[in-house]
């Protein structure tokens, strides 16, 4: 794994993309003993309903913690997608919920498309777990953490009565991500 | 007020101030028109379990994210305002849990004390709002965001069943900071 590693989750408000990107700082800083830097910027473009949560993850002391190139990029709108794919690296990789990103964006880069919020929905009557698939999706096609400490990051950042649900959506996150690989 | 204001918001795991530092941003961020950016970090000194939360609010664009010498501290152990008081601005102030930090270090700073986690305890039965008294009474002291600004935020980020709770909260913090102030 490259030494720094840059994500952006992207979407809009109320995707829950800020409690994704604390629970995939706190698994690669707590639970796997790196260093892990998660930022939230607020600004016009706040304002405007796009929601963009970036996480830093380094072997060593992180000096810039914000976002300069994404090596994995999430987008859960076609809004966010739009905006940050510019900002993504030349090797890095683009998941997109292709639900709700119709148009995806003419790059060379690793694109990994799926109806993430659509399977929310259907496996578990509700897009509020839409937020820990991709979670399990990213850590599955990535291994950026492992399994078991973005699971443990889930359980400790997650109400008690919705644990399970939560282990059961990174679980298929995980599952997805074997599909995918395979696809390519 | 300054064009750039630097807050941190420390003390232990499970205090609540990752969604503290997250209100407020999006009280400065989306309410009240500003720029803002929130931080967390995580590594050695997280797992030892000091958390802390940053926040850096301006008029203009934020080059750097971080906190790089505070204007407002809020500490809520004594290890965490033993840390960060090193990391005041001149002209800072501290505001510190006087239930929890026993010995205030020897600063020329203004410094507020009160009994914020007690008080939680006794008004409310709980001390789950600790975070948001604080956030009341650093709202009340500085103005660094609008009271109308921070009760928005306050509303749109806690659980629907803990909004009225956390609305008496946020407005007993308000009355503790004028109570501080006539002290001074």
């Amino acid at each position: 794994m490259k030494e720094r590693l840059e994500i952006c989750l992207s979407g809009s408000g109320g995707q829950g993309l800020i409690l994704a990107g604390i629970i995939l700082a706190e698994a690669a800083g707590i639970y796997d003993g790196k260093e892990a830097v998660q930022t939230q910027s607020y600004g016009p473009e706040a304002r405007g309903g796009a929601s963009r949560s970036e996480i830093v993850i380094s072997e060593k002391t992180i000096d810039y913690p914000k976002v300069i190139k994404s090596d994995i990029l999430l987008a859960l709108t076609q809004t966010a997608c739009d905006k940050y794919v510019k900002n993504l690296n030349k090797d890095g990789i683009l998941l997109a919920d292709s639900s709700l990103v119709k148009e995806i964006p003419d790059i060379s880069n690793k694109a990994y498309l799926f109806p993430i919020a659509e399977t929310a929905q259907k496996k578990f009557n509700t897009k509020l777990v839409t937020n820990i698939i991709s979670l399990g999706i990213i850590v599955g096609l990535t291994e950026v953490v492992s399994q078991e400490s973005i699971q443990k990051a889930v359980c400790s950042r997650v109400p008690a009565k919705a644990k399970e649900i939560n282990k059961k959506a990174l679980s298929l996150g995980f599952d997805i991500a074997r599909g995918l690989k395979n696809n390519k």
